[in-house]
């Protein structure tokens, strides 16, 4: 149908295009489907009990403040327990260095909007994130990329990388979305080396950083970047600015995130936020600090990771039972994925049309490469199917590769 | 301090600024101060007891659902319950016509960002919603005026402004904010017929809508657009896109609100809405659904339009009898807002000064005015506070006013 707002689109709206990954869960939501497409949660792990025990109390106590507009700098309770949670890690911030978001999406969007002028390169790993590529690319962002191996970017690439003016660096060190990978201790602390010789500063997205299965935890690059290179170790200096999000310790459908960044930073995100959707949901703020607290979340954490563990060890072991030879994949040690290369020859997009006639179904790697490639890769979610389904999963799409395997040495 | 984001900052960051009603608000949240300065509903009149149990309901029947990730578009009951109310007024819409954001500014967020070109002029009524030119000018946005009286936009003055090529006109027609006054069913239909004739299309924004305490429901713009212009009276013909909000007839703590336009602009919203935050809370689309279903809402706008009725009749005699000669006010018919003009030689930043030494607070008129002007008007919100505290902050705001009034005369 015309409509009288066909010709009067912003010039902006020619580079944001719907989600490819939002366009494909359509299809992969059909009954029958076993998905390992997603990003989602296990529904088992959402702490159902103490949200519900959690939104009675808030309500009876203070239901007037929980349901009022609230500051757009976020609930300070909530951000003092951000605080104390970043002091684990020997990292001193206060809450004027939080900025609560409606999920890190909005992070995303709002770093976007205050520091990406049309043209602006921005360094990516890759693959990389595609919601920063969705939220960047509104505001006119071009990409930088740097190729990544099993020890996340590969630092030796940087430098060519960094000598084209990125305006910051984006990275995601612990099991990556969506390769699964993590970025080695030793590579963190060359990247931080050499963004300072540069004087390109950093953002961390660290949605996974909690949920790790093995291995023992990695400093985050916010914590490296101020151990290394100030005699003041527990100092924040403020070249990175981190993001980090409770959609996969709490639950995605509340959207509750924040952004760590020097007070000036946080002010400038503020306003932007002011414009965008004036504060997060006080009420999910409230509501889930009164779920969190009292040790209940660090509980909650580590059930999430018992639950996740087996259903990462169940798919990497169907793996090994089901699929092909000549068919490669990342070891997470934490997250939500693993990441799947097939051989040159095969096209992962034409390999999900089958797929997806055999009832199960993944998110094709494609879109995750800003600049192109990747079309033989694809990523696996192993925290959202059941573990039956992640068994008889892995298998329909061992049958599917196989073929495909098997006619591509024939053609 | 300086950071290494110092002068990276996106240009867009300049037109953006702290949101001076946001800055002021900080300061009338002092203790003891009565304040009118917000645009807060009365804590009193929250829905605490339904809300309460549509949480524990939720949790317990369909609790996974309202946790999980959701689509970017909506939660599709909660979408029927809008088209069935949107056919009250005999407008027929169906869920393709909306989407769900996360409150209103988003709303108006979002449609900056599919609508507004760098230097795109918007047309807008002076005074307008602070809120929309908070959102806009980080687009870029110019803006073009039309001047308000009693009965809302100076349609005689509209032809003019629409020469000047505005890519839309963006009008509050009911008891405005900041004004209280309401677009009459005359200039409505000029209004329509101006756009019309100029081929520019309208952003009806109509937070208030629900809230009328006394008079004739008057047919929203988006209503008469289709009745007047085509045989199909209930069509919607997608001139007009609108917007509303559960923040004043619900709670606001809760950001939901909603967008109506043409399927093929909701379209470019949810791309635009895919990168800002992915979806608007999961749960909170659908405890408020289950709150507000089987009538309840109905009910609950009765009580709150009762509650808001005797505190706007209280505030208008109270300034009866406590304002002096020569301050004019506005006699709003609904929403949450008068209007006070004093003297032209009168200063309202200067008198809201005196007025926080006496403990009462509003928010100054200049703001609202993106051309300028409206150095002596300010706006007083009577929904927020107790009806004891109307009274004694009119009467001290009456106090203070009559000094200045004194003065003024002997200067």
């Amino acid at each position: 149908m015309q409509t009288p707002w066909d010709h009067r689109y912003a010039q902006r709206t020619q580079k944001m295009g719907s989600s490819a990954i939002r366009e494909l869960l359509k299809l992969t939501e059909l009954p029958d489907i076993i998905s390992f497409a997603g990003g989602l949660p296990a529904p088992e792990v959402f702490p159902l009990d103490a949200f519900s025990e959690a939104c009675v109390r808030v309500l009876r106590e203070i239901g007037a403040q929980s349901l009022q507009y609230g500051t757009t700098e976020g609930y300070r309770p909530l951000k003092e327990m951000i605080a104390r949670h970043t002091a684990r890690y020997s990292l001193e911030i206060t809450p004027d260095n939080i900025l609560i978001t409606t999920g890190s999406q909005q992070a995303l969007d709002l770093l976007g909007k205050i520091l990406i002028n049309p043209g602006d390169r921005i360094l990516v790993e890759s693959p990389t994130y595609l919601g920063a590529l969705q939220a960047w690319s509104a505001y006119g962002a071009e990409y930088v990329t740097v190729p990544m191996d099993e020890h996340g970017m590969i630092t030796d690439a940087l430098e060519d990388a960094l000598r084209s003016g990125p305006k910051f660096i984006y990275v995601l060190p612990n099991f990556q979305n969506p390769s699964g990978v993590t970025l080695s201790i030793e590579r963190r602390l060359r990247l931080i080396e050499l963004a300072d010789q540069y004087g390109v500063p950093i953002v961390e997205d660290d949605p996974y950083g909690q949920l790790r299965y093995e291995g023992e935890h990695l400093p985050a690059v916010m914590v490296l970047d101020s151990k290394e290179r100030e005699n003041c170790g527990a100092c924040y200096l403020g070249n990175v600015i981190y993001t980090s999000t409770f959609s996969k310790i709490l639950a995605p459908g509340i959207r509750l995130a924040w952004v760590i960044a020097p007070p000036e930073v946080i002010e400038k995100l503020v306003q932007a936020k002011q414009g965008s959707d004036l504060h997060t949901s006080t009420f999910n703020q409230i509501v889930s600090y009164e779920a969190s607290k009292g040790g209940f979340l660090d509980e909650h954490i580590s059930l999430i990771k018992d639950v996740y563990k087996e259903r990462r060890d169940l798919m990497m072991a169907s793996m090994d039972g089901y699929f092909p030879p000549g068919v490669d994949w990342t070891h997470p040690e934490g997250g939500l994925f693993t990441w799947v290369k097939m051989p040159e020859n095969l096209n992962a997009a034409e390999v999900l049309k089958t797929a997806i006639q055999e009832k199960v179904a993944f998110v094709p790697g494609s879109p995750f490469f800003p600049l192109g490639g990747g079309h033989n890769t694809f990523r696996l979610n192993f925290s959202n199917a059941h573990p039956d389904r992640i068994r008889e999963g892995i298998s329909r799409l061992g049958h599917v590769l196989s073929r495909y395997m098997g006619e591509s040495t024939l053609t």
